[in-house]
C-alpha cells in the first residue's frame, strides 16, 4: 500500500466512524445554517506533495466557511502589512473565553485577545481599506490565492447572518467605543458577514491549510503564495486560539493546529505533511464540529500526525 | 561547519545578544530568588541524537526549577495513571488569566484550567499518594528519570517559598473548598514548594525537554523513558499553556512549545530536533525570563526551528 | 430663624463650599456636554410642604438631565405595569460594575442588574410601546407629571449622544442578542438618547425627588401623582444603585438616596423631608458631580438629613 | 389597640405566615448548623422606646449569630478608630458578587469591597489588636455593649467552622498576599470563626439593631452606646451591602436595612422606629433566611416601615 493509499484508507475509516455520531446540532443563532442536511459529512486531505484524498459526501456538501475564513483576512493582512501592523490591533493570546465574548474586551481591552475570535476578526475587517465593494474584492483576490478560486457568497446565509447578528453588532460597537474599529460599523459588519458566507466544499477548503502545511507553497506546484513567516505565524495562532475555548483540548487530542467554523467545517494542519478539511453540520457548545473532531482524532492517531511526534 | 557546530555558533550568538538586555527583575514574592546574581545567563541545547551544546555561565549558574518542574508531576502522573485520571482533575485549556489566578477557579471551576498554572500543579501535587516524605521520594524518582539525577532541593528557596507563599495557600484552600484537593493542604503545599525548589543548572534542565523532543526517548541511548503519547500530550499543553498568559505570544514568536519558571528558567522543545534550556534571573510581569525569550527567539529564527516550518 | 431660612442658609453655604472645588471635568464621550460653562453651580431644595430654596446660578444653568431621567421611565412603567412586569426584565441589584458595563450582561445575564445603569434604562426604553414619536410623547406626559412640564429636548446634546453613543449601541445589541430587548434597536436608542437629552434647571429637576420624598404627592398641593409603593421602590433602588459604583460610598457619606447624571446633575431624597437637585458640570470617573457631592454632604451633615438618623 | 399591641399582632401573623414556607435548607458548608431543628422560627421587635415584642419559638431557638455578628467588629472599630481608619482597609460598595467571593479581590483588589462580606469582616478581624484571647475579650466587651451580655461561643459550631472553613482560609490568605491582612492568618481566622459562633436567641439579637434604629442609644434608657455617626454609617452599609447579592432585592421589598447570617438570622432596622431580629434555619442560595424574609416583608408592608415612606 502506498502512503497515499494508506491516507485514503484511514480517511475513509474516519468518515465512517464519524457518521455514527448523533450528538450536536447546527448553531441556532444563524437559522439558515440548519438548511444544510444534518447528516452530510465530508473530508479531504491534501498532502504537501499535492496529492488529494477525499471521503464522504464531498460533491453534495457545500457549506459556508464561516470562521474558518477568518484565516483569509489574517493571512492577507500579515502579507500586505506585516505582523507589527496586525498585532498593533489584535493580540496573540488565547482569550480563555467563548468566541463571541464582549466581557473580555471590557476587562482586558481595548484590543481583542487574538485575531481568530469574533472580535479579532471583525477588527481585522475594519483594517481593510475602501468601500464594502472594494473590501469584498480584496477578499475575492485572496480567496483566489488561498482557495484557488473566488468562492461565491451564499446569499441566504448572508441574509441570515445580517438578520440575527446582534451579538456581532454588540462586539463591533464595543470595539468602536474602545477606539480600535475605524470607519463605519455597518460596513465592516457587512464585510465580516460576507467573509463568513463564502461557500464551497472540502476540496475548496483544504487548499488553504495545505499551503500552511508547506510553509507557504502551493502543494504540487511549489508556487510560493505566502511567506514562510506568515505561514508559521498563522499555524501558531491556530494552535493556541483556533478552536476557541477548546483549543487546548483539541491540540492535546490531535496535535493538529486547526480553525473551526460554526457551519461545522474544521481546517487543520499536519506541519510539513498535509492540510485537512472536514465538515459536518452538527456542532458542540463551543462551535466545533463533533464529527469533524472525530475524523481529525482518527487521522492524527492512526497516521501519527501529532505535531510533537516524529513521523512514523 | 557541521550542524552541531552551527547550533553551537547560534547558541553563543544568542547568549551574547541576551546579555545586552537590562530590563526585568527577579519576582519579589520569593525574596530568596534575588540572591542569584542578576547577570548570570546560561543556555543548553540537547539534540535528539544526544549531542549537547552549552553557552554562558553554565557551571556558575545553579537555579531552582520553579514552575518548569510542574512538568515532572504532570509527566509522572500521565505515565502512572493515564490522561483520563489526570484530566479528571485539571483541564487542558489556556486560562486567559495570570499564573496565580484564583478568580478563574471561582468563575470557571471547580477544577483548574490546566496543569501548568499554579492551581493545576498544586492539584496534581494533591494527587500524589502517601506522606510528604513519600511524595518527595516519588518526585526524586521521576527527577532521576527525567533530569538524570535526584536533583537537590534548595533549602533557602524552599524556606522563602514557605514564608511568602500566601497566594499559593489561597489557591490551595480554594481548591480544597471546591472539592478538588484531597488530603492535608499544608502537606500538599510542602510538596509543591519542594518541587519548585529542585535545583540544578541548564545541563540538568535540558534533559527533560530533549526527552519530549524525541517523543519519549533518552537522546543518544534511545532508551524509552515515557510513552510517545505522554510526550505528545505534554508538548501540546506546553504549546497552549506553558508560558501562562504569554503562551500565544511565545508560540507565535518562536514556534517552540515551552515552560517557564519564575527563577528565570525556560525549557523549550523543537519537536524531533532538540530540547533547549535557558536561564537568567530577570523576568517580566508574566513570569517569563526576558533574556531567555531572546535566546529562544534567536535560535528559532536562525535555525528555522519553528514547529510549523519544514526543517531547513 | 425659621426652618426654611435655616435650609436656605445651609444651601448657600454648601454652594459656596462647592465652588472652591476645581477637580473633575465633563465626560468626554458626549462632547457637547463640554459646552456648558464649567463653573456653573446650582442647587435647589423642595420640602415636602412645598417650600422651595434655591442657590447658585439657577437661571443661567440649564443642563440635560441625562441618567437622572432614567427615573422617569422607571416610575412610569412601575405605575402603569407594576413592579412584577418591570422586574421581569431588569433586576434590583447593584451591579458591582461601572454604569456602562457589558461584561456583567455576559457573566450574569441575560437581564441587566438594575434599571438605573445604562443597560437597565435601555431595557426599559425597549418596553415602551409604539413608534419613537409615541414613546417620546409618553415621556413628555410623564415629564409633565413628574417635572411639572414637558421639558424640551436639547437637540445639540441629542445629536452628540447619537454621534458618539457606541458603547450604548453595544449594550443595546447585547441586550437584543440576550433576548431582552424587543423591537428595533435604533428606535429604542433614539428614545433613550432623547430621554437623556431632556433639559431644564435645578428647579425643574427638584420636583421629581420631592415627590419621591413625600411618598408620591406633589409637595404643597398634596396631589397624588404616583403610588407610595412606586415611590418607595424607586427610593430603594436609588439607595442601592442610583450612584452606580459609588452608591455605597454616597449613601454612607450622606444617607440621601440619589441618582446622578453625566451632565453633573444629582437628584437626592431626604425621605419625608425634602427633594434636592444639584448641578455642576465637573464629574468624577464614576460619573458623579464632584461639586454636587460636596453640596449633598454639607446638607446631610448640617441638617441631619441622613435617612438613618432621627430628624434633629 | 395600642401601637405596641398592633406590632405584636402583626409579628404573630408574620411568624405564622413564615411557618408555612418549606423551601430552603441549612448551608452545607458548616455541617453543625444542621443540628438546629429545621422548623424553629422566632422573631423579636424592640421599639426605640424600649418596648419588646416576641413571637415564635423564642426560648427554644438558640442560634449562632454568624455574619450578623460582623456588625459588632464594624461598630467597635468605627467607634474606636473612626471611619477613616476602617475605610482605609475595606471599601463601602456592594460587591456585585457572592459573600465568599475571592474573584473580586483579584479583579478589584487589594481591599475587600465592603466590611459585611466575608473578606471585609476577616480584614476587620485582622485589625483587632493583641493575641487571640485579647481579641476575643474585646469582642466580649462589645457584645456586652451591643447585645447586653457577653454572649457565649457555641463550641460545636466553632469546631465545625474551623473544620470546614477552607473558603474563608482561601480568602484570608488572598488578603494576606494582597497586603491587607497583618499578623498571623490562623489567629485572625480563629477570631473570625469565634465571632461567627457567638450564640443567643432573637431577644439577644434584637438589641443591636434597635440601638442602630435610635441612632446609637439603648432603647428605653436612652443611654448612648455609640455615636449617631457610627449608627448612620452602619445602617447605610446594611442598606447597600448587608444582604450580600440580594441587598437590592431586600431593600426594594422591605425598605429595612438588614444583615443576614448563614444560621438563618436576619437583623433589620426601621430607622427611628424599631430594631427587628428574625431567625429560622432554612436559607436560600444567597445565605438569607427564607422565613426571615417573609416575616420582614409582612412587618414592613403591614406597618408601613419602609424607610422611604412617612410613618402611617
Amino acid at each position: 500500500m502506498t502512503p497515499l493509499e494508506r491516507i485514503q484508507e484511514v480517511l475513509d475509516e474516519a468518515v465512517a466512524l464519524a457518521r455514527t455520531i448523533g450528538v450536536g446540532a447546527p448553531a441556532r443563532y444563524i437559522p439558515e445554517l440548519a438548511n444544510v442536511p444534518l447528516e452530510l459529512t465530508s473530508a479531504a486531505v491534501l498532502t504537501v506533495e499535492g496529492r488529494l484524498c477525499e471521503a464522504g459526501d464531498v460533491q453534495d456538501h457545500v457549506f459556508t466557511f464561516q470562521s474558518s475564513a477568518k484565516l483569509l483576512t489574517l493571512i492577507g493582512l500579515l502579507e500586505e502589512r506585516g505582523p507589527d501592523a496586525v498585532f498593533a490591533v489584535v493580540g496573540p493570546e488565547p482569550s480563555g473565553s467563548s468566541f463571541a465574548s464582549v466581557a473580555r474586551l471590557e476587562t482586558h481591552g481595548p484590543s481583542p485577545a487574538n485575531p481568530l475570535i469574533n472580535a479579532g476578526a471583525i477588527t481585522l475587517c475594519g483594517q481593510l481599506q475602501g468601500t464594502v465593494e472594494e473590501r469584498l474584492h480584496w477578499i475575492g483576490s485572496w480567496a483566489e490565492r488561498l482557495y484557488g478560486r473566488r468562492l461565491p457568497v451564499d446569499d441566504k446565509v448572508l441574509a441570515s447572518e445580517r438578520a440575527t447578528g446582534n451579538r456581532n453588532r454588540s462586539i463591533a460597537y464595543f470595539l468602536k467605543s474602545n477606539g480600535v474599529l475605524p470607519g463605519d460599523v455597518d460596513d465592516t459588519l457587512e464585510v465580516y458577514f460576507s467573509l463568513c458566507s463564502l461557500s464551497g466544499n472540502v476540496v475548496d477548503a483544504v487548499r488553504l491549510p495545505a499551503i500552511l502545511a508547506t510553509g507557504g507553497l502551493v502543494p504540487g506546484t511549489n508556487e510560493r503564495v505566502i511567506s514562510d513567516q506568515t505561514a508559521a505565524a498563522v499555524v501558531s495562532l491556530m494552535a493556541t486560539c483556533g478552536m476557541y475555548d477548546e483549543s487546548g483540548a483539541h491540540l492535546l487530542a490531535t496535535g493538529l493546529p486547526a480553525k473551526s467554523g460554526i457551519s461545522g467545517v474544521i481546517v487543520a494542519i499536519a506541519p510539513a505533511t498535509a492540510g485537512i478539511a472536514v465538515a459536518s453540520p452538527r456542532v458542540n457548545a463551543k462551535g466545533g464540529s463533533v464529527r469533524g473532531h472525530k475524523i481529525l482524532r482518527h487521522l492524527a492517531h492512526t497516521l501519527t500526525w501529532h505535531f510533537a511526534l516524529p513521523r512514523a
